[in-house]
Parts: C-alpha cells; sequence; structure tokens
C-alpha cells in the first residue's frame, strides 16, 4: 500500500520550501521593518480558549485533541449510548489545534499584558488547521501571516498597513496589486439609514457576494432575509458605486449625512485616503469598496483586502480590519486593535502564475566532487572543508564509482540536481572543475577554485 | 479567569522568537553549505502511518485528533459501553500529530520516491508533538532539526556529520562540545562474544545507565533481566574503558576478535575516527563512548551523541545515527540512512546559560519618531518611509500626545523597549534626534538622520 497524507495536507519539496520561505522571510522583513515584533504561541490551545470564538461553523470546523490515556473513563455513559458526538466531544478532548493567529494573539496580550508595552504591535507566522471541505486553494493546514497593533486607536496604524502592503507587494515584485478599504462605521450608517439595523450583518453578507451572484443575486438574497424592497431602494447607489476615492467619499457622506456613526466611518477613511494621498505608494492601488464586509462580523472600524493584479484570478490575497475590543472575550476591555494578514498560498500561487521566483536562490550545493577513486577522497574533503569555510555550498559524492555504470550515475546526479560546478579530479593539488553550463573544464589550484565558486 | 495554555507548551516573546530564529538560521545555513536540502511534512500524518513505529510507549504518547462531525456515529456500541478506550481510538480518530520528523521523512521518500534522486540529502526543521510528563527541558510541543541522507552505505556521510556538528557548535560560538560514537555492530559484537545475543536491548539499555546508576546498578539491572554472572564478567573492561580513541579502538578489536558483526563495526568507527584526525575539527572533540545506545533499537552502524562544553548541567545537546532500513517499514526495501538531530531547546538553555545570545539582532526598531503635536505628523511619516527605504527599522508612535502625561508615556515607551534613537520634533526639515544610549541630541537633515542611523 502506497503511504498517503491526510487530504488538505501537503508536503513540500526543496524548491517548494525555498520558495515559500522566500515569501516569509520577505513578509517578516518588511513587518520588522516597520516596527513589528515576532511573537510564536502553541499549536494547540485549551478548547475553552478557542471555542465559541468563530461562530457555530468555526466551532464544527476546529481540529479537536483526543485526550491521552484512557479518555473514555470520565465520558458520561448515557451519552456515549446516545452516541452524542457533540456533548461527548467536550468530556474526551480539551485541546484545539489553533484556528487562526488572531484569537491566540489575544489571550497571548491578556496573559502576558504586565510583560507588555502598549502599543504592541506584533507579528505571527505560523500554521493553522480548519476542518474546511478542501479545495484549490484551500488546505487544512496552512500558514497566516499576521501583523497587528494593540492598544491605539490611532488612524496612522490603517495607513501604515496600506504603506506595509504596498511595500511587502511591490518587495515581491507583485506590481498593480489593488488594496481595498471600507469601513465598518459606514456599513452601520447605510443599515441605519436604511433602517434596517438589526438586519446589518445579513446586509453585509448579502452586499459582500455582488462581485458573485451580481445585483440581482443580492437585492434577491436581501429580501429572502426580510430586509424590505424600500430599504433596498435607498441603497441603489451602492450597486454602481464608481468614480476616484474622493467622489466616493462625497456621494457617501451626502448619502450618511443623518446617521451619526455613518459620518464618523466616512471622516476615518477620509483621513487614510487623504494621508495615503500625501505619502504616495511604490506599486499599489488604494481604492475604496464599500461592498467589502468580509464576511466577519467582528470588524468595528476599517476594513481591508487585497486584490491581485487585473489578469490573475485569484480571490483576496491579504485582508484585516480593526476591531474595537479584540481582547474583552478574555477580560481585559477597551483595547483596540488593528491587523492585516497576508494569505500566503495564494501570494505563491500568483508568483509561480507570473513567473516571480526565477531569482529565489535554491538550497542545492554550488559544487560537487565527484568520487571516482578512494585514494584521493580525503584530499577533496579537505578542499569542501575550506570551500565551507568560505560558504560555498558543496558536497562529496559519497559512494565511490570504479565501474563505467558507476561513474555515469555519478553524472547524472549532477545533471538531474542542475548542478553548477563539478570537481572530477585532484591531482597533485590541482583541481579539474568542470562548468556544467558552459560545458567549460579547466585545472585550478585550491585558491583558484575559493575565487571562481565564490564569483 | 486568566487564561491559559495547555501544559508542555509555551509562548514566546519577541526576544525568545529572535533567539531561537538565530539558532534555527544558524543549524539551516550549516546544513545548507553541507549539501543538505529542506523538505516539510504535515503537522498531522494518517495515524497508520505512525502508529506501531515507536513502540508502545510510543503509541501511547501520540497525540491523536478527533474525527470531524458525528463521529460516534461509526463507532461500535459495544466498545463505548464497555469505555474501551484503546479500541474505541482507531474508530473515533484517523489522524495524529508528527511524534517525530523520522517517520514522516521515511514516509516522504517512499511516496515520493519517483521525483527524488539518490542520494537525498535532506533537512527538516518543524515542531514535534509528545503527550510525555512535562518536565524542566523536556516539552509537548518541541521543534526538531534534523538532517539525513539516504540511499548511500558511505562512511564518508558518518565522517561529514561529525563536521556538520562541529561546524554548527564552532558557528554558534558553543566551543569544546564532546561528540560521542559508538556504532551498534560493536555493541552486538559484545552481546555476542558474552554469549547474550538474545538479550542485545536489556544489555544495551542497562549499559546506558551507566553515567546515572554506576557500575553496581548496571550490574543489578543486568541480573536481574537475566544476563549471567559469567557474561557480566566477560564485559568488565567496558566499566572502565578510557584512553585515547585508537587506544579504545585497539582494546575493542581484540575484545572483539571473535566476531564479525563486532569486528565490522570496530573497523567502521575507525574510519571515522581516522578521517577526523586527518581533517581536524574545529572546536568539538570526538570521543569513543562504547556505553552510547541512545535507548533506540532502530540504528543499525553508528551511533552519535553530543555533550556540552564540560561545567554545564545538561543532557545530551543531540543524537543520531544509522538505520539500515529506513523505508522499509513503508514498502521500500534497502534504503539505508544516516542521520543526526539537534536538540534545539537544550542548545537554547546551554546558550543562555553562557550568555551567548549577546549578539543576536533583536527585532525593535532603530528610531521612534514621537508623537507631540498632529501637524508634524505626515513629515515624519514621510522621514519615515525614506528611513525604511533604506532598511532601517523606524516606529511612529501613534497616538498624538499634547498633555505632560500623555508626551511622558511616550517617553516612557521609549525607555521601556530599550530604543537607541529618538527623533522627537521635525522644523523645516531639521530632525531633532536623541541618541537615549549616550544622552547626545542633535538637529540634523532628513540625509544625515539616514546616515547616522545607518551606521
Amino acid at each position: 500500500m502506497k503511504p498517503s497524507i491526510p487530504k488538505g495536507t501537503r508536503d513540500f519539496s526543496p524548491t517548494e520550501v525555498a520558495n515559500r520561505t522566500y515569501i516569509m522571510n520577505t513578509i517578516k522583513t518588511a513587518f520588522e521593518t516597520f516596527g513589528f515584533q515576532p511573537i510564536e504561541t502553541p499549536s494547540f490551545e485549551n478548547s475553552s480558549t478557542l471555542m465559541g470564538k468563530y461562530g457555530e461553523e468555526g466551532d464544527r470546523l476546529i481540529f479537536k485533541i483526543l485526550n491521552s490515556g484512557d479518555f473514555l473513563k470520565k465520558a458520561d455513559e448515557k451519552l456515549l449510548s446516545e452516541k452524542n458526538s457533540l456533548k461527548v466531544t467536550s468530556q474526551i478532548s480539551e485541546k484545539a489545534l489553533r484556528y487562526d493567529l488572531t484569537v491566540p494573539f489575544a489571550r497571548y496580550v491578556v496573559q502576558h499584558q504586565n510583560d507588555i508595552t502598549f502599543p504592541f504591535k506584533r507579528y505571527q507566522v505560523q500554521p493553522v488547521w480548519r476542518a474546511d471541505r478542501p479545495q484549490k486553494g484551500r488546505f487544512r493546514e496552512f500558514f497566516q501571516c499576521d501583523a497587528d497593533v494593540v492598544g491605539s486607536k490611532s488612524l496612522w496604524q490603517e495607513v501604515e498597513f496600506v504603506q506595509l502592503y504596498d511595500a511587502v507587494f511591490s518587495e515581491l515584485g507583485l506590481a498593480k496589486t489593488t488594496i481595498k478599504m471600507n469601513n465598518r462605521k459606514i456599513l452601520s450608517g447605510i443599515a441605519e439609514v436604511i433602517g434596517a439595523q438589526d438586519k446589518l450583518i445579513d446586509f453585509t453578507v448579502a452586499l459582500d457576494k455582488l462581485d458573485k451572484i451580481g445585483k440581482d443575486g443580492v437585492v434577491k438574497e436581501m429580501l429572502s432575509k426580510g430586509i424590505t424592497e424600500d430599504a433596498i431602494e435607498k441603497v441603489q447607489p451602492l450597486f454602481d458605486f464608481s468614480g476616484s476615492n474622493i467622489d466616493k467619499l462625497t456621494s457617501l457622506e451626502a448619502m450618511l449625512a443623518s446617521s451619526v456613526e455613518g459620518t464618523n466611518g466616512v471622516e476615518e477613511l477620509r483621513f487614510v485616503i487623504d494621508s495615503i494621498e500625501g505619502l504616495g505608494l511604490e506599486t499599489a492601488n488604494l481604492e475604496i469598496d464599500v461592498t467589502l464586509a468580509r464576511g466577519l462580523n467582528y470588524y468595528t472600524g476599517a476594513i481591508f483586502e487585497v486584490a491581485a493584479p487585473e489578469g490573475v484570478k485569484m480571490g483576496s490575497i491579504g485582508g484585516g480590519g480593526r476591531y474595537d475590543d479584540l481582547t474583552g472575550i478574555f477580560g481585559l476591555k477597551d483595547v483596540s486593535g488593528v491587523g492585516i494578514s497576508f494569505g500566503l498560498d495564494r501570494i505563491y500561487l500568483v508568483l509561480e502564475e507570473l513567473g516571480l521566483f526565477k531569482s529565489v536562490d535554491l538550497p542545492k550545493p554550488k559544487v560537487v566532487f565527484l568520487n571516482f577513486e578512494a585514494e584521493t577522497d580525503l584530499l577533496k574533503m579537505k578542499a569542501i572543508k575550506e570551500l565551507r569555510n568560505h560558504n560555498i555550498k558543496s558536497e562529496f559524492y559519497p559512494d565511490l564509482g570504479e565501474s563505467n555504470k558507476a561513474q555515469k550515475r555519478q553524472w547524472k546526479y549532477v545533471t538531474n540536481r542542475a548542478i553548477e560546478f563539478v570537481v572530477s579530479k585532484v591531482e597533485n593539488d590541482i583541481f579539474t572543475l568542470k562548468n556544467m553550463i558552459s560545458g567549460e573544464q579547466n585545472d585550478v589550484s585550491l585558491e583558484e577554485l575559493i575565487s571562481e565558486l565564490k564569483a
């Protein structure tokens, strides 16, 4: 039976690891340049930390870890005989795998609040797990790359996050991304104006689907959720919202004039748009998108989402927003947080499609010393030691190949791995060095070998 | 209720992450310099991949993941009512967390054998999980850093692993580690000579405890396991084994002359010792330790273990060995493997004890711009953008502080985080820059600011 791995999980080959590391290091470097500090939290948390934080659907998708030892001992016999999976779960499982990085971060802040200097700018790049149905670009194990600030309500943070997205995607060579922004207060203001405050979540969830199901679909969904035709009529302008960011702000300001919250939202968004106008962006576009709600109901201010360059078919490659009460769930009130996330797997697919991994340094040796005669082994190993001391990735083919067939296997090894340089022989301190790309072959001293390979 | 994390797991603060990253990057760089390539495997595997590979104790310590959804549906009612935890496990759990990196690596090699060029030198740095009783230096989640070669029986690999240990520990500033070596064939040879072949595991497990329970304890344990007094008499020299490596080889050669396997083991060990003698080591010592068995029964050739420098109380900080049939468990026969592991957590504790983290670059900004007046915000943000373009880690204090109290809070933030430079004011394109260490304060242009902070 051929071994396999669980569905929705992946093995990463050396080339894939190198490419992923390149993306992650680019993101981490930018995070640190912007003043963020790394933390790491455990892969599993107490179930009580995670359960109930992501809604009913989220609870279902959290991977639970079975208690060790005689886990059935404490389970209720009646529930077992009824096969009540839902209620038995908490009796046989006390730990669960991390579902995202935000809730563990909130837990971290509350637990370590006395050791933290606020505002606290932290970043975290770690895997998360979800028992979701796997599909293209959606996995059961995947990395999140998050940066958040807690303990500041300043809108300069929102400005910095727009700059951070621009800096990372520009550095990755991914020009012309679109950073979409909205504000939860604008969405609330709209609901207020149309008199459907109690249906805000239904409204935003439906509005978020405009790209996918079109205006008719959205209207149909809104009606089905009990939002009146009259109310929908009042938001007609939102279904064909266009023009410059300034135009959009003007239009929203007028539409939401009667709503204090909505007006606040417009002002917050205006601050970010104006500041970015003054600072400039390298390669990204910043665009107000009033359909943006991200299906999440915990954002309270800014909402971010990043779209790949036009022409690349891919969902969002990043997103985030502000949540006024991040740590309240763990008992620390009034701590505002704002953060963004980079979608590593989708960014990978986009870079691959656009051929942007070319410059990544693959993890393979620069030179391989072939092994055709045992007598010079030690001389070769001594030379290899010198090369490694000069940080030149070097390898000795381990198995002696005296026969023709065995020697061919060594040349094939070099070709298969696309090794650039080969040392096939050493005699009287002179090395026979072959450039496998040009085919050129030279006899060189150790000093020449080092300088040739360092070039 | 204060939030907490499961026992045996850890949060890592920014400083801890930086120090751990420093160790891991040092190890990874050395791995690549020696020609190893990175792979990554999923955090959880199918239970069938892991169960039965680590003995009964191992099976017990593997963390199992509960099936999603109505997991009790398929469980046997009789077993449930009997509360038979052991048998119910496989009915309600199909996945389990990685227990080490070796078995997933073996699975990887078999699964991807057609894409791999052999010999395959891979490294892997990922967390593993064990439901062990937590204690000092032993955690339920911890990282392993492994390098292995499969597909070569050449003893040059063993030589390279000794060099690799030496290179990493020297680079970390950890001089005078002791790399202990033994060979499983020598242990088998000893068992053969004393006529207790069937008790080899009991013998090696007991011999491994020489340091802990002394000669009397070992003898007592051997007797209790049914090894005869007569047999124990024959291995007396092993209880006071000393002298140079060459002396030890000579003594072993004589003792094992009647055993073919034992003699092979001595010859293998001699090759490694002689080669390292010829190549030299930077800071480590290589030492034959015939009590070394590592409690593991899958090594078939070389056995490695690294001890911290004398004076540092710490168990082994690394270990490994050769296993002739690594991938046989997954159906690919006759593939020899040899590998070593670095014990990240223990290395961390040793470096901390010896004060060797001093040179680690902490993830904090080089400069913080204070925020005492809203008018110059944009000018400061423009300057910060320039600094970041020059890769200078820079931060803007986000919240405006006009009152005395609010301004004090900003200075306190800078002091708490031990920030080196502060820009407190900008006026007519001139920045007021304060060096927080020397106390010196200067008015500088943007160009001067950049060159001062890059220095």
